[in-house]
C-alpha cells in the first residue's frame, strides 16, 4: 500500500506479511510440481506437508485432515454439498441450515439446491438464535439424510463473534455436522478448537496476512469428506485435484506462524479500535456502532451515521487517503444494503461503513481517520443546511 | 532450482519467470481486494482487467470472455458440465465426448455423470481419430441436449499436437461445442485461434513460466458459460466466486507477454530437443520415441528403453542431478502405466520417461543428460548380464 495512505480495510484483505512473501519467494525458487518424484518435486511436497501441520496446529486440531483450496469461497462450495463420503461409504446431508448473516459464499448454500437450504435467524445483537437452531434441527426429517449446519465464527461486517462451542453442542445433540467459517476469526481471536464440536473449519490466508488464492478445509475426521468439487487428479488425497499452489501454501503457513505469535496482542488492537470508536462518537455523537451488544472481533467497527450516505462518505474517505469499506467487499464492486444489518433488524439508513484494522495500524491511521471524519461530517452538515 | 541440477520437467511445471515474479511482487505490495471500491481495490481491479486483455490477445481472441480460475483443473471441472446458460437461457449438453489421451482433468469428465462420457480413440501416432469423432457426433441423440467435445491441443506426455482446426470444424458441423485444453500448447506453439472454431480454451499459467494457482477459461461467446463451479460471490461477472488471486493473475499476464515474445524461438528449442534425442538414440539405439510420427511440441521427448524400468531409471537420473518425469505428474506421486501409450496401442514395457525442456535449457543440461544416460544404460547392461 502507498505509505501516505491509511489502510483500514483488513477484513476485506489484510496486507501481505513480509514473512509470507519471503516464504513464497523461497517456494517459487525451489519448488516444482509436488506430484513429481524428483528432488524438486519432493521439495514442493515437503513444503505442503509442513504447511498442513501448521494449519492443523494453528486451530488446535493436530490430528485433523487439512485440504488446501484456492480460498475460502472454494472451500465453502466444496463443503456445502449433500453428497459426502465416510471413507468409501456414501453419506448424505438432506438439508443445510445456514446463518442468515453468513458471508454469501456459505449463505448461498454451495451445491445444495435452494429448496434444501434453511436460513437461521440472528437477533438484534447479531448473534445466531440458538433456540431457532435447536428447533430447526428438532424438526429435521432424518429419513432423507443428516442435517448440515454452517455458521461464521466472526462476522465479516460487524465483527460479531458467535458462540461456536454452544452451536457445536446443539448440532452434535441433533446428530448433525457443523461447518464453521473461521475466515474472519482466524488470526484475530484465539482459535483453539481442540475441545469444540466443530466438524469442518474454513480458513482463508489473505484475511490474516497470507497470500490471496489459498485457503483450507480443516476436518476433525479426515475421512468424512464431500465428493470433490475440483476433480480429475489424485492431489490432496483425491479430495481436491489440480497442481497445488505451493508458494501460496507456504506463504499461508508463514502467515499463520506469525499470526499465532500475535494473538497476545489482541487487547492492544481492541484498545486501538476503541480509540477509533471514541473519535467517531466525538465527531458524530449520533453514530450507531453495530453489534456492540455482543462480543466483537477486536479489530472491527461497523457503523452508521444517520443522514450520511455511506457510499458518498466512502469516496470522501478514499480521496482523503483512507481505504475503508461500505459494507463488505464480496462481489464486483457492488454496494448494496447490508444483509447482515437487515438480518439484525437494523435500518441502516444511508448505509454503513466498516473500519477494520490490523497489527500494523497505529496513531497515524487514527489521526488520518479523525481528520477525514471532520471533513465528512462537515460536508454532511453543509448538505443538511 | 538448484544451479547444479538439470531441470528437464517443464511440462510438469516450468520455472517461474523473473518477470512473472516481479509482477507478482508489485501486485502484492500495491493491490488489495479487487472488489473494494477504494484506490487500493481499484488498483487490484485494474491489474485483473489488464491481464484479461493480455490473455485474450495471447490466443488471438481479443473479443473473447476470460474467466480466471485457480488453474487448469478447476477450469476443466468448471467447463465440463451438462448445465450451461446462454445469457439467462438454460442450455444443456447431454453428452461429453473426450479424447482418450486427454489429461485426467478433462478425461474424467468433470461434472458429467460417467455414463454421459464417451472416450474418443486416438491412433498409433497419438492423433485423435477424426472419423471416430465424426461418427460419434453423427450418432449423438440431440433430443436430450447438445454434444460437448473436449480435446487437448498438445499432449502432456508425448507432446503430440492435435489438429484442432479440423476438430473444430467437425464439432461445428455436428452442432456441438468444442473445449480445447491448450495447457501444454500455450507458450510452446503459436496459438492464434482467431479463425479456428474453438468455443472454449483452457490455459494454465505455471506450464509457461507463470505462477502456480492460476489458469483461465477463454470463451468465444462470453455469454455462453457453465453454471458456476465455485459460487457465492459476484466476482468474474458471477462466473467464478471468490477473491481473485491478483498477484498470480498479474504474474500470469507477465509470463504470457514474455512467452509471446519467444514464440519465434520454437525452432531453436526443437533443434535442442533433437540433440537430446540424438544423444538418447546414440546411447540406447533400441529406445523408442513415442509420437514421433505426428507433429509434436518442440520441447518434449517421451521415450521407452526396452528392459529399462522407468521408475528405477528416474531415480537414477534424479541422483545424478536430473529432474525428469516417468509419465506425467498429475497425481500424488503415483507412477502407473501411461494411459496415453495404452490409447496409442503401444506396449510401454518398463514404463516411459519424459524429457521436457524450455527456453532456459542449454548445453549444460544436454551434457548432464548424456552423462547420466551413460550410467543408466550401463546399469541396465549390468542388470541384464
Amino acid at each position: 500500500m502507498a505509505p501516505t495512505r491509511a489502510y483500514l480495510d483488513w477484513n476485506a484483505s489484510a496486507p501481505l506479511r513480509p514473512a509470507a512473501r519471503d516464504a513464497m519467494l523461497h517456494a517459487m525458487e525451489n519448488a516444482a510440481n509436488p506430484s513429481s518424484v524428483h528432488a524438486e518435486g519432493r521439495a514442493a511436497r515437503a513444503l505442503i506437508e509442513s504447511a498442513r501441520k501448521t494449519v492443523a496446529g494453528f486451530v488446535g486440531m493436530p490430528g485433523a485432515g487439512v485440504v488446501f483450496t484456492s480460498g475460502a469461497t472454494e472451500a465453502a462450495s466444496y463443503l456445502l454439498t449433500p453428497d459426502w463420503r465416510d471413507g468409501r461409504t456414501p453419506l448424505r446431508y438432506s438439508r443445510l441450515y445456514v446463518c442468515d448473516a453468513d458471508h454469501p459464499c456459505t449463505r448461498n448454500g454451495g451445491r445444495f439446491l435452494a429448496e434444501r437450504v434453511t436460513l437461521l435467524p440472528i437477533d438484534y445483537r447479531g448473534l445466531l438464535d440458538l433456540d431457532a437452531l435447536a428447533q430447526a434441527l428438532a424438526a429435521h426429517d432424518a429419513s432423507e439424510g443428516l442435517p448440515l449446519v454452517a455458521c461464521h465464527a466472526a462476522n465479516n461486517e460487524t465483527g460479531v463473534v458467535q458462540d461456536w462451542a454452544k452451536i457445536g453442542r446443539i448440532v452434535r445433540t441433533a446428530n448433525g455436522r457443523f461447518v464453521l467459517d473461521a475466515v474472519q476469526a482466524a488470526g484475530r481471536l484465539p482459535l483453539d478448537l481442540s475441545s469444540v464440536q466443530v466438524d469442518h473449519l474454513i480458513l482463508s490466508a489473505h484475511k490474516l496476512g497470507g497470500p490471496k488464492g489459498v485457503g483450507a478445509v480443516v476436518s476433525q475426521s479426515p475421512n468424512v469428506m464431500p465428493v470433490p468439487l475440483v476433480s480429475g487428479g489424485g492431489q490432496e488425497k483425491g479430495f481436491r485435484a489440480g497442481t497445488e499452489n505451493v508458494p501460496a501454501i507456504a506463504g499461508f503457513a508463514a502467515a499463520l506462524v506469525e499470526a499465532a505469535g500475535e494473538i497476545g496482542r489482541t487487547a492492544e488492537i481492541a484498545a486501538l479500535r476503541d480509540r477509533f470508536e471514541a473519535v467517531l462518537l466525538e465527531r458524530a455523537p449520533d453514530a450507531v456502532i453495530h453489534g456492540r451488544e455482543a462480543v466483537r472481533l477486536p479489530n472491527t467497527t461497523f457503523f452508521t451515521i444517520p443522514t450520511l450516505r455511506a457510499e458518498t462518505a466512502q469516496i470522501g474517505f478514499d480521496l482523503a487517503g483512507l481505504a475503508l469499506s461500505a459494507g463488505s467487499a464480496c462481489s464486483s464492486g457492488k454496494v448494496g444494503p447490508s444483509h447482515v444489518l437487515r438480518a439484525m433488524g437494523v435500518a441502516d439508513g444511508g448505509g454503513a461503513l466498516r473500519v477494520s484494522i490490523g497489527i500494523a495500524t497505529g496513531q497515524r491511521e487514527l489521526d488520518a481517520f479523525a481528520k477525514a471524519l471532520d471533513r465528512v461530517v462537515a460536508n454532511r452538515a453543509r448538505a443538511a443546511a
